[in-house]
């Protein structure tokens, strides 16, 4: 079972692939698609199709788990990165591919525990649960890992309490 | 030249055509597209593509005018139709149809002159501008030829003052 995880976002989308078997969970591939502020907004989002489209074509993956959105102030990028993820969901969806949503809280404690967490802890959390020589670059690839982690995280709860 | 206008949404997606043709204008298409709250919300947004694809294939469309979205409350509400707006736009990009973008304000004073007109001013402007026997309803439908009216009052604008 392949889980690809996404980070949301316009300027930088943060994707983690993960292999699930037999309980066993290991790191695929990791990285980032960007998109220059510089470029036609309607052109991102086409970028952010057509990157995701190429990650799906090459990987293949069977489940999506995606971050959703929390912004408690700047309601302008709010609107901004609900842009862009809808995309993501949009793509994932043509591709009828499964996905599944978790809440940046719901993230941090599934990866530490804590739902407080700060970020140098989520990162030394996905480096350690998956046996990675480094924490995993830039940011929001880190953080597209720790949501397919998440998803990996509830699938084996679910499981484990099967009838 | 052919308009379309867009009221951008989740649950009700305004639309509304209108030809360009030596400074005439004609109305000739509006409507919506609705999206029910029972559907998974991926698949909403599916809904919304799929249908914006139909209106461009049978009308063909030069040129897409989409209302900014303005918020100043509600960030969920923000974030979910910033996921509608995303589809639209990249709907529109992926025909390769120029977008062109108006606020709130702009259509206001667009259509009635004052950047505070309210509803029932707007779809008498609208009702007017476009000589139609009646009010077009659903409100989401006027407000997308509201958008349309703005581009073509915008583009005309343009025209007098080329050099």
């Amino acid at each position: 079972m392949l889980i690809l995880g996404i980070d949301p976002g316009i300027a930088i989308m943060g994707y983690g692939l993960l292999n699930l078997k037999s309980n066993r969970v290991k790191m695929v591939e990791y990285g980032v698609v960007t998109t220059s502020s510089k470029t036609n907004f309607a052109d991102r989002l086409n970028v952010l199709y057509d990157n995701l489209q190429e990650i799906i074509d090459q990987y293949k993956p069977d489940e999506v788990a995606i971050e959703e959105l929390f912004f408690n102030k700047n309601v302008k990028t709010a609107i901004t990165v609900g842009h862009a993820r809808g995309i993501q969901v949009l793509c994932a969806n043509r591709n009828k591919i499964p996905i599944y949503e978790y809440t940046p809280l719901q993230i941090k404690q599934a990866i530490t525990g804590y739902g407080r967490a700060n970020k140098k802890q989520m990162q030394l959390s996905v480096q350690s649960l998956l046996n990675l020589d480094k924490i995993p670059k830039p940011d929001d690839a880190a953080d597209a890992l720790a949501v397919s982690l998440c998803h990996v995280f509830n699938q084996r709860f679910k499981e484990e309490f099967r009838i």
